[in-house]
């Protein structure tokens, strides 16, 4: 391996607009967000494959041949934790852990897909090299925020780029700076063709811990950015305006099978009621892509009044309140997001769930009218209602890699 | 004039579901309510007309001749309380009494409506007979739930009945039972053509109160049970279940002008988020209509179970929660009618505002499964809250007439 470490990043996501009505075939606006996860490949010499999920204080040590016996016996595709082999695999390193059991869960899982990923990239070389993978992240984990995406892809990116597969510019001696930049990190600026094929492997992986992915989650923390979502294609925002937001997590479990099916069965009681409240999520998750778009344009030229972009803001408010009006009537809203929403409301700002619902995570806009103390007081009563609070941005860049 | 007495009662309403869609060509449902308006117009011979309002302890004299003076002055359609003679006309009765400047406006309307209905309906008379009319309800006043229709509808049957323009059955002496007859009040039956002219005429009457009422008002109060209302046609549900409702005021006052208008100015911002709202908000109204004609089947039909019963009240109560969610997502409900659904819901019981929202009334559905002590404790805490509630049923039969 031609490199000392690779380092690559790649951020979490929401859902803007348009949960629960993608199911029944409306837009749904995805956006990346400012909290990142970052992770950390570096050659070793030790015969060993080491990862550490420093999040979750659990290290797993194999020995490079262990390894591959081990992705052998899972066979490549049959991950699952859920089967015997799988049981048995993870529990090694999972049981003497002391963390909760959805913690054990979610560690089962990371582990699952790093033998997957690990067995399946690197299978061209004969004999597994000793590396060592380091993981922390600042997106809260199973919380809806795609933290499982940013994993997938920051492993799959470092694996790619570790075989080659992503290439790394060689560092030529005929280069002035080659001794200095081999010492430090050089960016690796990522194509059109990198990107494809990091988002497919990682779609490859997320089916390990998802079951049946969508395909947003990976895709946002690949491409970056602000992403549409439609009967399966994906489309790219192209001018997303400045955006601060709180995301807030309720702590609140939820099943989002248990909601999605709820929401199912109240539906197939009154379609012609419901069909025309999905088709009202969609039209807002349209109207949502139009006002980004006016207020990137406001921000952009200079000479734009105030007046417009109070009114881009405006109306951007609106829709948050109206989508979060409606999945309350859909019921899969909850009295701790409710709750969030009042909170906020107090001080002038809109809020709405994102994801599943039912708990989980909620965000609210800021706006340039808002003002820091608002920000403060705010998530100071969120924190102490037991929910924790990131003030962070929306449309944040997608996956980075680096190398020394 | 040949009767001694006519009394006349009239029901008041209550809008099931579609106010404000309505307004977008959706269909609206309104129901005739266990309150009721009672007239009684009796033959004087003291030369004056009296119009006696009980609940208003407010007494109006004419003498005959001055009460056509008062006629003439006002030119029959121009009866608006707001024209400078009009003022003056209504003032000299209003003046004096002890209320508050909103009765005092309801006083007029009231008046305005008498002088309006006694001058058209009575012009057949060369000079004018005298009589009184004494007016009482139950239902509150001002309160959106047809008040001023009920009123209308009395008077109009009453003058009617009185002309001879829906004639009273003459007692005959052939009829063994003529003397006693003559002596107890005896029930008239209105025929449809009746109805029709009852009909009219109060939507006439309306127009002095409302300016432009939608006519669904003076329908349901004359014609009692469900109707439904779309771009001006009004229809009759032929099976109506036995359904007892709580009717509850909050006492906030509201501007049904306003209501509308700010609406229309959300509507105009994102008509394509807001069309698909009234769009459900329809599709409620419509499956409420089919849900109430299975509920009749099922109460008429004994051999139905049990379960049956339980799923139509089910749907019932969804359609209701459904409704009122989507009335708070338009923007015009408020933290009473929200603070009354939450009261009821601790009960297990279902409620939506009614009529224009941000305030008045609402109504919540008592169902076979709702305890006798929920009633009695959901009513307790509602008017613990400076509510007014009262016990009564959806559908109570229409306008009926009595002589003596």
């Amino acid at each position: 391996m031609n490199f000392r470490s690779i380092t690559v990043t790649a951020p979490g996501k929401i859902i803007l607009h348009g949960e629960h009505a993608v199911v029944y075939g409306k837009k749904a606006v995805a956006s990346a967000i400012g909290l990142r996860t970052t992770l950390k490949l570096e050659s070793k010499n030790d015969d060993l494959v080491t990862l550490n999920l420093l999040n979750f204080k659990t290290t797993c040590k194999w020995n490079t041949d262990e390894l591959q016996r081990d992705v052998k016996k899972l066979g490549g595709t049959d991950l699952s934790c859920c089967t015997l082999e799988g049981r048995k695999l993870f529990n090694k390193f999972v049981d003497h852990c002391e963390v909760t059991e959805v913690d054990k869960r979610l560690i089962k899982a990371a582990i699952s897909v790093f033998v997957f990923l690990a067995g399946r990239i690197l299978e061209e070389f004969e004999s597994l090299p000793s590396f060592s993978v380091e993981v922390i992240t600042s997106i809260p984990i199973g919380a809806g925020l795609g933290s499982s995406a940013a994993y997938c892809v920051c492993l799959c990116t470092a694996l790619l780029a570790a075989t080659g597969q992503i290439p790394l510019p060689t560092v030529t001696s005929a280069s002035p700076t080659a001794l200095s930049a081999s010492e430090s990190e050089r960016n690796v600026s990522l194509s059109a063709q990198d990107l494809e094929l990091i988002c497919k492997w990682s779609l490859e992986a997320e089916k390990l811990v998802h079951g049946k992915p969508s395909g947003i989650d990976n895709s946002v923390c690949t491409y970056g950015g602000v992403l549409t979502f439609q009967d399966g294609i994906i489309k790219h925002l192209i001018r997303i305006p400045q955006l601060q937001i709180l995301v807030t997590h309720t702590k609140i479990p939820r099943s989002t099978k248990d909601l999605v099916s709820g929401l199912r069965e109240r539906y197939n009681q009154l379609p012609t009621v419901y069909n025309p409240l999905f088709d009202a999520i969609g039209a807002i998750a349209e109207e949502s892509c139009v006002y980004l778009d006016k207020l990137y344009q406001t921000q952009a030229e200079p000479e734009n009044t105030e007046q417009n972009f109070q009114e881009h803001y405006c109306i951007l408010e609106k829709l948050i309140d109206l989508n979060q009006q409606l999945l309350v009537t859909l019921g899969v809203s909850h009295s701790s997001l409710d709750q969030l929403c009042c909170v906020t409301a107090k001080h002038s700002m809109h809020s709405k769930l994102t994801g599943a619902g039912g708990g989980g995570c909620a965000f609210t806009l800021v706006t340039p009218d808002t003002s820091e103390e608002s920000v403060t007081e705010a998530s100071r009563e969120l924190s102490s209602l037991g929910f924790e609070v990131w003030d962070t941005c929306l449309g944040d860049h997608g996956v980075t890699l680096a190398f020394t």
